[in-house]
């Protein structure tokens, strides 16, 4: 039981049309560890400088989320990343990118995160997340994400980390970028013969796919009437998707039915998580507000079957 | 009973990655009546030159639809459309325009036209279609499809004539375009809040949605490996929608769940449209055919809702 992600934990400087913010938690191992934290027990593998302070060890503490993984590095600065949307809110434009100490992040986990359950490798190296993949002996269930820069420089290595996991997740840019088919269903197809179950695609305000054995399931985005930041939205989506697996798991079952309705508790995450800037709306977000949501994403998709009347099957 | 579609009966020369087609059947009223025509009753009104042959017109006949009110002018020339896809298979680029017939395209309803339970003024000058509209006295449902071209040209008519329909359909950068709005949630309502009862937003490979009083309702697009042609996807969704909405009115009922049934048939017939050029596969589509798609629809959405387990609910 429980859930391991290794990632960035970071700073960001985040600026869209509803505001900006010079300086909040971010990262992509943070918010996959607030969106996992509802439904299990989560653990970071991360590091910090010593800029990382109390009030932000206070964030993972208060969702009950274990960062004794998380290294910091003295007399050094955290990861930092500044980035903008503007109104069509898809696309981020990075202004600033400061790796600082996770620049030689090479992690060695503890025992204890090697045990776990479900590893999620948040987007890092393809090499790096490969090494931490071999230290993962006690995974039932392996996922990835990555990005159009490892796309671009490492894509060899990329596709043999993909061979390695169980879960890919990437947006569907990066899916065509990856495979080099412009058709989707194709491009799934071709990921999926790598080695992996099942490949999570995520469409921004469309919402996310699923491909895998079991066929093709959809889940639409939630129509926010506003989106304040979309950062980290992947991210706490996979937290949401990987964390109801392993509760599941729990149980004994990870079948069709749990693989989709994980990626129900994904999009209910994500949409929450774009509401406000960085990981603040999953801060103080409660299991009754995902429990109503997801009951709303099951209406948006709702329908009755019901067989066409005589008069029209007649023709 | 029965759906009047008014709209372009023309000849297209249709180019994309998987072939092309010098002349070939197409309009938007040929595409939205193929659709429609597994449904209920369809009449098209509409105009062709004597390039418009018997061949053409068998297309329809064998599918039982009246073209009664489709105008023939001697020593003219049908409308025309030449376009080109690339393989992202998403937008059209138009290589050739020659309205001819259609230039001076103001039709005078017959009685059986105006007569008809629903209908669909397809993509034509919104003067023109609100001209129609007025004629249309039986109708129980009005809709219509437009484009960028008159949101540019004649935006303010285009509302005018919007206020007047029950059920809009357009694609999601023209619903952005109309409203200035870049999020689609607050688009929609600035659209319904104009008049319409429905807001069907076509949204390509992804799908479609609607917004309606009764909330928000999306299909995924199907995921074809092999799109060959995406030419009229549309109209034959819209065929589909109303063609199944006027089935059910003669049935008493068009609330919120014959709605949905009716996006889900128009996403099944737009997905069958797109797997050949122009409205070849509309011709050779059986019900049974239809059926099938449709069960598939519902199973690429289905999920079990399922209460968290209890150590989640104790989080």
């Amino acid at each position: 039981m429980g859930v391991t992600v290794v990632g960035s934990v970071a700073f960001d400087a985040l600026e869209t049309p509803f505001g900006k913010r010079e300086r909040i938690l971010g990262g992509a191992a943070t918010h996959f560890a607030l969106g996992a934290s509802f439904f299990t027990d989560v653990r970071v593998v991360g590091v910090v400088g010593d800029d990382f302070g109390a009030d932000e060890f206070a964030v993972f503490q208060s969702r009950g989320i274990n960062v004794d993984d998380v290294e910091q590095i003295a007399g050094e600065s955290s990861f930092f990343w500044a980035g903008r949307y503007d109104h069509d809110m898809q696309v981020a434009q990075t202004i600033d990118t400061q790796l600082n100490v996770f620049a030689d992040f090479d992690p060695v986990l503890s025992a204890e995160a090697r045990g776990s359950s479900v590893t999620f490798l948040a987007n890092i190296q393809p090499d790096l997340q490969r090494r931490v993949r071999e230290q993962c002996s006690g995974a039932v269930v392996t996922g990835l994400d990555s990005m159009n820069y490892w796309i671009e420089s490492a894509r060899e290595s990329l596709l043999q980390t993909i061979a390695g996991v169980d879960v890919v997740s990437l947006n569907d840019t990066e899916v065509r970028m990856l495979t080099g088919q412009p058709n989707l269903a194709r491009a799934a197809r071709e990921i999926c013969a790598l080695g992996p179950r099942v490949l999570v695609v995520k469409q921004g305000v469309y919402g996310a796919c699923m491909f895998s054995e079991s066929g093709f399931f959809f889940v639409p985005g939630y129509p926010l009437e506003t989106v304040v930041d979309p950062t980290g939205a992947g991210d706490s989506f996979a937290g949401g998707f990987f964390g109801y697996l392993d509760c599941q798991l729990a149980d004994g079952e990870a079948g069709d039915e749990v693989l989709r309705r994980a990626a129900v508790y994904g999009s209910v995450i994500a949409s929450f998580a774009i509401e406000a800037f960085g990981s603040e709306r999953l801060q103080s977000l409660t299991l009754p507000e995902i429990e109503t949501r997801f009951g709303e994403f099951k209406q948006m998709t709702h329908f009755e079957a019901q067989p066409l009347l005589a008069p029209a099957t007649e023709r």
